[in-house]
């Protein structure tokens, strides 16, 4: 009796592993970092930029653009200007708020085994988030519709490489603005099983999100209060701005708990200084300040210290990404999200018009830069083109093999005798080879990494094959991975009342109009 | 008098500053890497590593196929195997000979702006070395020949990433083999300033580089003894052989004090175990086995730590490079080089077969790994691809872009206060920008790094311009730069002398034949 009932525990948990693989054949679950952080600036010039910072909170000042938000500032002691909107606080009193925020916490998704710690040494990567337009090989560059995002949603969930699912992966422009949240959210709810965004505009999406949320889990609105289940990114208008609808979003989601990515936007040379070190300061000043807020309304909320800060192309004012500017400032924004103790968000980003060359150069730079810096989150991790402006079917493909390399590279070098394999060594004569050892057989199967991507044939049987570049191949993976998709399990009731709950909102919303 | 020889003086070095610009309009100079080396195993795992590869050189021992250098072996306490030529030696006599070696030296070239230190935090990037095919956008993957050859010298002395001018940056099959060498060396003195590889297969070629960089350098062969003035790469041809052309080579360039690159060809799973740290040790025992050889002919000889371990993909047997395992043999093989003081010399590769996405992540990671690992030396820095088997001029372009803006991350960050900008922040209204302050005006024309192959360029007019990729543009950069392309100043006089040399050399080993 017992045999049997463990033989169908085992049936059962196999069968799930077999579906799971079924839709995520690569999923690469939750990653340690086990390197400390490079640094890029030593300790005196953290409390540098630090003390820059605390001076413009105190001397300068932010701009919150909301009423509600101002009340709470000045109850908690900054110094409100109501003409201007203008916020000066002192120094003791962020960071006295400040280090209320948790250095790590769990994100809380559908499927428990998705769930994913924020901070520490753990490093989790989040698709990209929100561009106007998709791109790919056959169909070029267009504006976003939901077939396609959804699409870059599916594409995310099989690849697997990414631990949260994001928010929109392009913008829907096909479908109204004012209900669009919810098919997004309905397709993240249904498409993925993992930790998905809530829209911070406003505070209504962010409800939404929390009802769907909710439903999705099996769970009540105020158990998610102490299990955070989603995310929102808060970008600061650089520079020293916070707009409304943002600041409405940030609220609805500290009130409930839940984390926000506070991300100053903080170009160098035009939303800041030209100097680097100037624009992390501003950074510094305009994450602490939100952050500050944040703390203000729920103490101990979780919340993640943004960087985001890069610099323009100065002959046309472009923004530039994957720059050697753009690494230093990674490394540095780590180094002083971790002097205050906070979980620290970065991107995988590049400027290339196109899947290319430069795509790649540029994104490895931020990649190793946010990986080796110490990132916590690693936003737009696969499928970022444009500075933003593209979502690219094959950039996510690319984007995920590189990832998956990474992935490995944190993995530890063993160095146990049967590693070091003197004896294998010294049973192949010199000049031989160790292709028939019985240590090579032994292990030859999971020794390396196994590539999704990359084609390492010959010349001649890469040509005979068509002489396919990278990208022309992670063309021909996507359409697979989409033909093949899976979506992953969900009870049917819970799917059924996610489409009433969407149904309902829309009939209220268009009602509303 | 004092002004106008002043005036003079300066207007000599600025005309050369200017003639060095045309020739070398995007020269990087000497590069010191102020990070501190990334570090993948601690200090007892290297101590295990440097036990294994110790007891390889004592138990299973290395294949030194040449009598001269048995001889030298034993009669400095080796324990050699006349009939099998295999060569075992004790722990304290390897040491005793390695630690000799120089931690840091300096190369010379006949240009003295153009000398390089090796060792220390120094980063030097040399071209790809010796593949026997060429290929670029217009006419493809075919042999090397004279001219593409040329051309590549031409391209990387041009581009001036390279500190390194290199050996043969291709095989010109068009040249008869035994004096190839001299015609090659004779491009590389005259369309190169910096320093140029010998060829290590045999004694004559190594003599000829020396008498032909003595006549470059006006100066005489034993000059050069205690000035060293090139290098050659060793490969040990792994597992644990060492032949006898390349020992020739090695024992000339250590009778005159020149330093070799010695390279163990250990590639998991095929010339070594399927294990990294397998790999590691065998690599480190057949390094230093050669080393200890080389202080055994002349104490203190400069001489570098290489390290090449990758793996094979085991399905194919074909080489792979830039892969996790790649970066991890790469960041250890650094820690062991610093281990025994060693200078560390790793490469820039890849496994692709174009210049495309792939051939950019695997070099990507290819080169954070040799530049965070603390390499002094990097080889096939640009151009390579197919896993050497092919130099491609578009591939040096990129790679030159992406050492550009390496080389622009190691420099430091400076959070002076006019860097932090407070006055600038806090002028500037929230929600404005930057563009017009005086900070910026003052500092933008060199605020940020500028790539010679980035498009920053938004999309519509990226398009208008024809939609190039940047593998594309290379294609466009390399012709502009080899049209334009300036020899480095030379005394004609030099020339005909080296020319002379050249001329001498061929008749007599044509005689020979």
């Amino acid at each position: 009796m017992a045999r049997s009932s463990t033989q169908r525990r085992t049936r059962g948990r196999e069968g799930r592993r077999q579906r799971q693989s079924e839709h995520a054949p690569y999923r690469l679950g939750e990653l340690h970092n086990p390197f400390p952080p490079v640094t890029v600036i030593d300790g005196d010039a953290i409390e540098r930029i630090a003390d820059a910072a605390f001076r413009l909170l105190e001397e300068a000042g932010l701009e919150f653009r909301s009423d509600r938000a101002l009340d709470i500032l000045k109850q908690n002691g900054a110094h409100v200007d109501r003409e201007t909107s203008m916020v000066r606080i002192g120094r003791d009193i962020v960071q006295s708020f400040v280090q209320q925020a948790p250095s790590q916490f769990t994100l809380h998704a559908r499927n428990p085994a998705a769930n994913v710690t924020v901070g520490g040494g753990y490093v989790n990567f989040m698709p990209v988030g929100g561009p106007p337009n998709v791109s790919d090989l056959d169909r070029g560059r267009r504006p976003g519709d939901f077939e396609s995002v959804s699409n870059l949603m599916r594409l995310n969930q099989a690849l697997g490489v990414t631990q949260l699912a994001g928010a929109s992966l392009g913008e829907p422009v096909d479908l109204p603005v004012d209900t669009r949240h919810l098919d997004i959210y309905l397709a993240q709810a249904t498409l993925t099983d993992r930790v998905w965004n809530g829209r911070g505009i406003g505070r209504a999406r962010i409800e939404d999100a929390l009802d769907m949320i909710a439903i999705a889990r099996s769970t009540t609105r105020q158990a998610l209060v102490d299990e955070p289940s989603t995310m929102t990114v808060i970008n600061v208008n650089s520079p020293r701005r916070v707009d409304e609808e943002l600041l409405d979003g940030l609220m609805a989601m500290a009130e409930n708990g839940q984390p926000c990515l506070v991300t100053p936007f903080t170009l160098a040379g035009a939303m800041s200084p030209v100097t680097i070190a100037g624009a992390l300061a501003q950074q510094t000043a305009e994450a602490l300040g939100v952050i500050a807020l944040v703390q203000m309304i729920r103490p101990g909320c979780p919340v993640v210290f943004g960087g985001f800060t890069s610099n323009v192309d100065m002959k046309t004012g472009a923004p530039t990404f994957g720059t050697p500017e753009y690494v230093k400032a990674t490394l540095a924004g780590g180094q002083i999200a971790r002097h205050f103790g906070l979980p620290y968000r970065s991107s995988n980003v590049n400027a290339s018009n196109a899947p290319d060359a430069q795509a790649v150069y540029e994104s490895a730079m931020s990649l190793w830069a946010a990986i080796m810096g110490g990132a916590n989150i690693i936003h737009h991790a696969t499928g970022w083109l444009e500075g933003g402006l593209t979502a690219s079917f094959e950039k996510t493909v690319i984007d995920a093999e590189m990832i998956r390399g990474w992935a490995e590279v944190l993995k530890p070098l063993e160095t146990r005798d049967e590693d070091l394999a003197l004896e294998a060594i010294a049973a192949v004569p010199p000049g031989g080879h160790f292709f028939g050892e019985a240590h090579t057989l032994a292990r030859f199967e999971n020794a390396f990494y196994e590539p999704i991507l990359s084609d390492w044939r010959n010349f001649e049987a890469w040509q005979e094959a068509g002489a396919l570049t990278a990208t022309e191949r992670a063309n021909a993976l996507w359409k697979k991975l989409l033909e093949e998709f899976v979506p992953p399990d969900l009870d049917p009731a819970i799917e059924e009342a996610l489409e009433d709950f969407v149904a309902r909102r829309k009939y209220d919303i268009e009602r509303e109009q």
